[in-house]
């Protein structure tokens, strides 16, 4: 008999309203625990990943992540990092799209599959028809260690993150993210990383928990902004970068339990359709825009002034914006680049759970979805 | 003096009330001009790219697209018709996206860029980023044969849409796709596609105008329909391998020209959070699906039904469906897979100009967008 790991008091609610709040302010304790044992010194230790990890990050040459949903997302951050700090090419697509076409498997790729239960039917299948397609090794984020994609990939890396209850995946992402960090470092390690910057990207990563811990305390602020939501039935998000996945993750949060039609877009797309919509009906929410993304979305703002467009951002104290009419600035404590997406995740993550309870929805169960999606 | 080659007279309305519904039967036409003196028997003419087309056509081993709005869909589309039938691996990413990013060159890439007018700010931004980044060789297709990206760029294969002039782009959208099929051809020619199968291809695109102008005889059926969104406030597009980008195309139409917020998914991602949306302010559109698609969707729908879900299928006459309650099938004309994008294209287009002439907003010239997006 295979007892769980899962103590029984870690699945009770304790002080929280909600599982999903909980598991909101979880996320300190999740991604220390994801980080244990994972570093030494300066290092991400590669053998994190499983044995044969030293060894097959030494020859993978690209990188291909497949998953659904919030780990979509994950992947879709971890694309700016793997290109940019590791040096190699890297493609994301959605589970269901890519087990579903002709594809062209890139020479010595690494196959990364991401999900919090490891049994999405999607990702699963899209794991088993990679194995057969030529790829060099396989690996999977997951936080279940006894599912099927543990148990039916090469390399490993079991985000410590614990059980989460909640529909909406909240400290599920953000170990994600601290895996594929990790994971990018250990391959940039063979490639394009410095040392110099493996150690810059391993101190971030031991101080992680303390930031989140800071930004979680903006939570009283999120709850008195979730009131302008609650009345809406649009939400547009945009983001920049390797913001722009956290966007979608934030409209996509949003979506999931307030039912409220909140969509993503890079910023820079705004003028190419977006820009229409726009009215006192549908808030623009701007996650940790740089200065010059901020520029442009002021000046376009000018424009949808009139129609009583509104403009709500999440900046970092380096942004030297003020508030002024039509423009609220939510100021995140001091952070780095590199990090900002697990950082922004935090506010974006209490705003759709706060809006949620504002209109009284089951927060933990949201109507239509499943916590795991076994089917397709 | 240099004289413009757009004559007086195509740049008028004559009998059509908007010059969008104008340009949306100018298909047939626009397609048949982008496809002459391309083909040659069974053949696509590399040559139409330029004379160094042939030569650098036989050394690319990967495509990058880089695009904005509607051209960014088109160039979606591309990748699946590139690695299915080219056998070539592919990245496409938004222009404002890929300029600001640090991204890694494949080896012997070609770099593609597409707009409608040539200048689009974030797209040429791109082609000169990417002329200094090592690609093999740039690309564009484009609508201006004097515009900056045509000058730019080292082949070019311009699309004879004629002048576009409604905001909201059409026939410079599926002369795009067929502009992008002749290049996976050409591409293939050199690689992983057979005599055969190019031949098929070139003869799906001699057939493409007539099954153009037989699908423009929905007109009327699709005037009807739009009677049901007129009211909405959301809509769902849904599509699954290269028709989801034919959903994003189809939902941006909505949005710029009848101001109704739709946003596309692939429908593989229904269940991972869009589904929570679904009620009957919400109608599902979904895109040319197959069986196999259809029957998750339907499966999906039950659960969506009592919440007064409804779903409009657009189908071939091969897809075994039949209306039922809370399912509406708009039958389409016999078709082929390849090119059934470019098919499906045309009744999204004609939903979205009925919808917003009901809603009696400024269909050529949307609130807040601008025919070509030359700052950033």
């Amino acid at each position: 008999v295979k007892t769980s790991a899962v103590s029984a008091d870690a699945a009770e609610r304790g002080e929280y309203r909600h599982f999903m709040l909980k598991e909101i302010f979880e996320q300190p304790r999740a991604i220390a625990d994801t980080l244990e044992g994972r570093l030494a010194g300066n290092r991400v230790l590669p053998e994190s990943f499983g044995n044969l990890a030293p060894e097959i990050f030494a020859r993978v040459k690209a990188v291909t992540l497949v998953a659904c949903g919030t780990s979509y997302h994950a992947a879709l951050v971890a694309r700016y990092w793997i290109e940019a700090l590791a040096g190699l090419p890297c493609t994301v697509e959605v589970a269901s799209e890519y087990r579903y076409r002709k594809q062209v498997v890139p020479s010595d790729a690494l196959f990364v599959t991401l999900s919090q239960s490891g049994e999405t039917a999607d990702t699963l299948a899209a794991l088993r028809l990679a194995k057969s397609s030529g790829y060099a090794a396989t690996l999977a984020i997951c936080n279940v260690p006894e599912s099927s994609l543990v148990r039916e990939s090469d390399l490993v890396l079991l985000t410590h993150a614990g059980p989460e209850i909640g529909v909406a995946s909240t400290k599920a992402f953000t170990t994600q993210l601290v895996s594929l960090l990790l994971m990018t470092v250990a391959l940039g390690h063979e490639n394009a990383l410095s040392d110099t910057a493996e150690a810059h990207v391993v101190a971030l990563l031991r101080a992680l928990p303390g930031k989140v811990e800071a930004v979680l305390d903006l939570d009283d602020r999120i709850a008195a902004l979730a009131e302008v939501f609650v009345d809406k039935q649009h939400t547009l998000f945009l983001g920049r970068g390797e913001q722009y996945p956290i966007a979608m993750e934030g409209a996509l949060k949003l979506k999931e339990i307030s039912y409220i039609h909140a969509e993503a877009y890079p910023a820079g797309e705004l003028k190419h359709g977006p820009l229409a919509l726009i009215d006192e009906q549908m808030p623009v929410v701007a996650v940790a825009p740089n200065n010059a993304l901020l520029e442009k979305l002021k000046s376009n703002l000018e424009e949808v002034r009139a129609r009583g467009g509104q403009l709500y951002v999440f900046a970092d104290l380096h942004v030297p914006m003020v508030e002024e009419e039509g423009v609220t600035v939510i100021r995140l404590p001091e952070t780095d680049d590199l990090i900002d997406p697990i950082i922004f995740t935090i506010p974006l993550q209490l705003l759709a759970y706060h809006v949620a309870v504002l209109k009284g929805t089951d927060v933990d169960q949201p109507r239509n979805l499943a916590k795991s999606v076994t089917v397709e």
